[in-house]
């Protein structure tokens, strides 16, 4: 972190902040310029709150020169992490793997969750989605079946062998997911960081969805709060940022993939269905994301479009997704080992 | 309601979406126009997913004619709200009642807030703020004094008789929260949707913040889940919105004070300190946010900027307080009354 | 469009807006509800201003059924557009025809810029790039060699015999762009709406790009306004957009692509370079643009690594912009065709 | 301008930034710190890329602790800036000189600019505001009478006396603005940098809008261009940004006023009527801008509610107007002296 100091500045301020920073551990090297002092700050900074320092008096500028994310920081984990989600089986995410998770944006029946698990798995798909939890704008909208969602999806589990992911919206929830394999955090509790530290004394594998207007620094200082507690499995999801464009639901921001991959050593799958809110864009978004360097994609598949009033627009068919999966393996080969780290 | 249907459209699809209305009491009104069918929908459309409807293949668009809220609305609710804070002090906001809220951004010693208490109470502030579990984007910065620091804030409302507000930040911590007068919902908190439903089951004034990406409707639909619950004493904060420009830290939406007062009859306070990161703009934007006719205002006070390391730039010193205080007073009866609703 | 009338409204009024309506030749179809009367508009709405009539204090509601772009609109012409830039040679854009555009951000020397033409032609670009004009934040900033530059972009063109594209920022240098054969009109002038119209009375190509913060429905108006002056040889250019996102320099918005397929029968094409402004990231969005249905991708090549201090970051060198184009030859036939419009 | 080099860095590079530095007269102080070197940059900096230094491979970061601009800098000229629109009447805006500008969105026949110039007059406005180049996304959209325009508010400038102002939207139409008082740029063409250079040769006050997605600093470099032509009569005005919030037209950024009044010495003004979008928030938003610092206000008013069917629905009536003029005139002394520059 470099401090520079305004042109004139009280001393005794500065033996404050110097006295503050050296109770942190944090060496200072001070150099004095022609019109300001500039001081290096040499250690771990990532406790030292910018802000706080950007506040001072005394202060011209701060700049971190070190990102404040240190276990999901690349340099210091500079080989791709790859999180196991179901040993047994072989099934993982990163470090090469890629996988399609599929299935309903709600779980609404048994017969419904088994039957999309068993199309979509023989299309291709590894793991199963399904909400059973709904964050939903209104207070008067559906809120899925809660706990009797969660145990739809332990069926569909059952028959099917497919892991599962589902949605978490409160610590009190926790205990119903136990069984499930990947526990998945919504774009809007990014930053519910009670949530996140709780997760991180859980060593499952956690789905971490980027806020809506969230910057990758801060989607990284989130995943930061989960490993900070010794989880490691964390799976970051980019869904689409909130942008003036209104024909998409959201904008997905393909340019993350390669971003992430330069920042940290986690793996990262995209959301083409929430993203864009249009079934029809779901196979170039599917593509675009596989050819950028994908991990895996997470792709809404509903089971009977006539009555699926409860299904969103994003929402393919099973011949739909059918179609997405062959176009993506069709290109897997030709993307993948080309991204720059 | 209105659903405008595409000039070719299914008519199984069109008699399975009149069903699924009708099983949702909504009547229908169909009107054949040239080349599009147009369908008014009438009755209570609250609880109807405009996204899902978007979604039908025989859709071409949808406008929302009734707003999605309806506890919020000012439609049905013309009468100003008044939040009671203090019935036996008189201490009340909305409807004509004007509060300043003052206190520091972090709870840190029994000294600190009994001293900043003691000082904004001389200058006329009624109600002392003040965190003890605090938000932070990263989970090595400090996370506040927890439940010591409500604690804390308790001996100074002993102290000093002032009623108090302090932020939540999970549905665990609510027990905590018993004698606190005032339960604030942080802008990052405002989507998290089962604490809102467990708030909406006290009858305690809630304080809530305007995420930094959300519209007003949207916050208006989280202020519907805490009063659908029974509570409606919500009051409704602005704290500036996440927008392109880096000289402040947010950008402080003023025009959302008159917005708000014609949506909704709930009454809204502003927060120029988190808004703009920066002292000395504290005294304009307030004063600007009484002339536009807040019912309100909420300022970080500090009490000793000498080695006040943790306040942050925004913190206002009680001397700064009490100018701005003096000033908003001397502005608020030129402002009051003029607002058109 | 449909027009919703508040639930009581004025007659006087009314009848003024159906004589506005009618002298447009707007046929009115009347609906009355429950609640709420509903005009139907029939007839070319693209001329009515959709803000007057919101405006209005009998109004409730407007919503627009038809897009406000007729020319650049694919339901009235199905087709893809082909823009032809050399029929000698065979180059077109659009309906199939995929191409490459590469050359340096500014001009700086003969020697540079037709170093740089013969290699990305060797490497398989068809169309020459390169600044000669420069649009620049700042006043102090080297503002390009103006007409020396254009002069040079010919020697190149003489030289290897690609055709080539250079921005033009104001009508009154129109002049010196006889011989150039693509137009580029740049983000920040998307709305220079009296340079749109002067390039409508052309028959030149132009590359129009999207505005930092605009929609694809105003990008698509500003291409209606070259349109109108029957100027129908318009490629879209989606450069990245302004979000909060710090990493990359904008955001590349890929999902404009399937987006404006649907919306439009313009082509597309798209500027990883400067969207991201870091040049490993030029591949995988190119990738990425490729596989979601770009007709083209126009990327920044410099010369000489070593002294190209005025080469921006996104700069590739001629063996980076070989990779890329070899990468996305191999990537091309896996993405087209699979386009839903 | 400090830069940071990488941990390790290629010394030739390093060299060949430091003769290029050199070559523009920078003169640099090199800092060795424990694993990064710094290098302190000073003198002239404003000239100094700071993209192109941070497109090296051998840099870090680089920090700008000089702003790009330096005509429009508080830091070089303390003293507010006082443009003189009419000297014989003593009409000036900045340092103190608070006016109201008022007239219609568009002008369209004698009789309505003379009548809106005479009632607004009337209620104290000084400007007479009036547009006859109208920017419309829509090519379909009505333009403006243009040249015709500017002739008409020269008969109501000869009329009642008022200086005017209109909006100018190409170099070529600047013949027609011999007489006009003060030239508006819109937010359109903030960065229409051809036009803000002729603008510079001109020694007419400049009404300089800022764009719908610029920040502060890019208004500043926008008058910098006016301001380096030796034109420093200009005048900012923050008229709404964009956001997404969609109740409003725009957010009307109040903190720009107080911000902008630390970073220049320009006068800044509001358009609270473009911003909000609605008429009945100019009131409000007028006394938040002028309680905030504001060196005056343009505000739309038409004169014929009943047929004016192209006045937008932000427009006053000029009853309206009058009572907006005697509220700012009654919290105008409450507010001005009191803000921190």
């Amino acid at each position: 972190m470099v401090v520079i100091l305004k042109e004139q500045y009280n001393q005794a301020q500065l033996d404050n902040l110097v006295d503050w920073l050296k109770s942190m551990e944090i060496e200072i090297h001070f150099s004095e310029g022609m019109k300001h002092t500039i001081l290096g700050l040499v250690g771990d900074t990532s406790s030292v709150d910018i802000d706080l320092i950007k506040a001072l008096d005394i202060v011209e500028e701060v700049k971190r020169i070190q990102e404040p994310y240190k276990n999901a920081n690349r340099k210091f984990h500079p080989a791709d992490t790859e999180v196991v989600i179901d040993s047994a089986q072989g099934i993982s995410i990163g470090n090469g793997s890629f996988q399609l998770i599929a299935g309903p944006c709600s779980v609404e029946s048994e017969e419904q969750i088994c039957a999309v698990a068993e199309s979509v798995k023989k299309s291709g798909a590894t793991i199963l989605r399904g909400g059973a939890f709904k964050p939903r704008t209104s207070p008067y909208a559906f809120q899925g079946l809660r706990g009797d969602g969660i145990r739809l999806l332990l069926e569909a589990k059952k028959l099917t062998g497919m892991p599962i992911v589902s949605e978490i919206m409160d610590i009190s929830q926790l205990s119903l997911f136990a069984d499930v394999d990947v526990i998945q955090v919504g774009a809007r509790n990014m930053q519910n960081f009670e949530l996140l530290k709780e997760l991180g004394h859980s060593r499952k594998p956690i789905l971490l969805k980027r806020g809506l207007a969230n910057t990758l620094q801060e989607l990284l200082m989130s995943a930061e709060y989960i490993m900070a507690g010794g989880n490691d499995n964390v799976i970051l999801c980019e869904r689409g940022i909130r942008t003036f464009e209104t024909y998409t639901r959201n904008t997905l921001d393909i340019s993350a993939i390669p971003a992430l991959k330069a920042m940290t050593h986690l793996p990262v799958i995209i959301d083409p269905s929430h993203a864009t809110g249009i079934s029809r864009m779901v196979m170039p978004m599917s593509l675009a994301a596989t050819a950028a360097g994908a991990d895996g994609l997470i792709i809404e598949v509903h089971n009977d479009p006539a009555h699926a009033l409860c299904d969103g627009p994003q929402s393919l068919t099973p011949e739909g997704f059918a179609e997405v999966a062959d176009a993506v393996r069709n290109i897997l080969p030709y993307s993948h080992g080309r991204m720059a780290k």
